[in-house]
């Protein structure tokens, strides 16, 4: 599997001091194909010509780690005192919009943390996507996208009286999706408790991209003791 | 006043290691009928029927401490350093849907904590439900409701040509408690200082619950010094 | 430059202990002019009568720190342990409505705390307000309001049926307020790693005034080590 032709999002995980898993190693497989079968993620087509009446969608994408790009990230672990860990997930969705899980990227971070009572900040870095907790089920997830297209449709053009957005007057295309993140929200806060998650039955940690096809970063803060 | 028949919402503080509030004891009516009463709390009918055009509310109801059942909870206050609290509030709406001030509580949950300085986390464990912070006054209480049945409408049905939701096809029919929880939030972190909630005057910490007629939990995490 | 009858956002900085600028003096046009210049800070005219086919503004204001008014604030650094800054900026908005970058100012204080690992907290203390993070662009600024005015338009009345609001029947004419600030967040937690703010390349911290012409209060937290 190459990253440069797979069309399924790409997730980064790099460790800074940590030995780095390898893209196509038996390590990464595994990881590829880990729990994400069963996620409901759904990315509709290009462009944001969603099928917005029927609520279809092109397809259902599993996520995937992709470990050739190192995040910024540091752990500390300060003797008796407040523990720290800093990780910025890398995230490649090849379509516009998509809603990937990194729910257990995020639990997984926590327990390397070593951090048992505490917070734990799970923000995207750029302004056209979204971090949110909510249902783990893939009709959701088409709804939401057919939402968010009728609350600000996807428009090109600059020209506010046809539908366009004066942001797109810098050359961008992307007004809706700075719209769109703002319902969706920018961050979660999460309680670490007894060193992990602290969840309601049914909270999933997704990132929404709204305007992927190019490397975001996820930013994973752990404070606490 | 037994809680099989109550039609009022129920929050249940119990505290592990603490002394159980017996239902229906004095200390329990205590709680009850405390501050309660003055609060704008906004009840709209059952299966989101409500009068969209009138703002007319069916209800004004009180909150309620729900003390029958404990929620899972530690307190932390490790010496000369970080202190945390952890508290799982029950919560159970008759309603369909309600607004409820949880402010008392968690003012008194960070007395508890006897944190001077640092955070408090409120967030709702359920995935149809909000925390939020905003005024204390039942006639916005009631626009909100109309508004956000506006912006995505109650619909039992599952076919989105025809007004329903795909995520009705799991069997539930609370799509749009979903999607109304997004614009609410999830979460809200307040600071802490000099020992108290950090807040500005009108400023006011309530749970939106979208999706009653069952428990609920909410989790309040305090960290700081 | 007087505060009575500037037309421009006021940003107070007062801080306890701490020599206070004087309103006027050099040191205070040096904050007004920095780098404000740049930003594109959109203000809406008055009562919410914002030019809402065209998506033209009023006009463009830079962001000032007044001040004339100290916060309620406070800086631990306890020896070895966590330390906590909280500090209170007052905001004065001469419009209704506004757009105003406060991201230098917390980047500021977030050096002052000599925090190098935690979590910064930034809240509008009023409920009638934002606290968000995204694009410093004008154009996306002025869709934000079209957007907005369209989601939960401007009404000074309180009759529901005829596009007003009951929260109005409290003498208030800002119930569009209360909801716009829900769209856009009340508050944003922004990570701390080597003593600096840790954001993405686009992200910039502004509040947002939906009901203006008054003084009010944003609140920064800062907690870590």
């Amino acid at each position: 599997m190459s990253y440069g032709t797979s069309s399924e999002p790409v997730l980064s995980t790099g460790v800074t001091g940590e030995p780095m898993e390898l893209a196509g190693s038996s390590a990464h497989r595994q990881l590829c194909t880990r729990p994400a079968d069963d996620r409901g993620r759904v990315v509709i087509n290009a462009r944001g010509h969603l099928p917005q009446r029927t609520g279809e969608v092109d397809k259902i994408l599993p996520g995937q780690l992709d470990t050739t790009r190192p995040g910024r990230d540091n752990r500390q672990r300060l003797e008796g005192r407040m523990k720290t860990l800093t990780k910025e997930l890398w995230m490649e969705v090849p379509q516009r919009r998509a809603i990937v899980s990194i729910h257990n990227e995020v639990e997984r971070l926590v327990a390397e943390s070593d951090v048992t009572d505490g917070l734990a900040l799970v923000n995207a870095m750029h302004i056209t996507a979204s971090v949110f907790i909510n249902d783990n089920e893939s009709g959701l997830h088409a709804d939401y996208e057919r939402w968010l297209e009728e609350l600000v449709p996807f428009h090109a053009g600059s020209d506010p009286t046809t539908g366009g957005y004066l942001h797109n007057r810098t050359g961008e295309d992307n007004a809706d999706a700075h719209h769109k993140r703002q319902i969706m929200g920018r961050e979660v806060v999460v309680a670490i408790t007894a060193g992990k998650l602290h969840l309601g039955p049914w909270e999933h940690i997704f990132y929404y991209e709204f305007d992927g096809r190019r490397r975001k970063r996820i930013l994973v803060k752990i404070i606490g003791e």
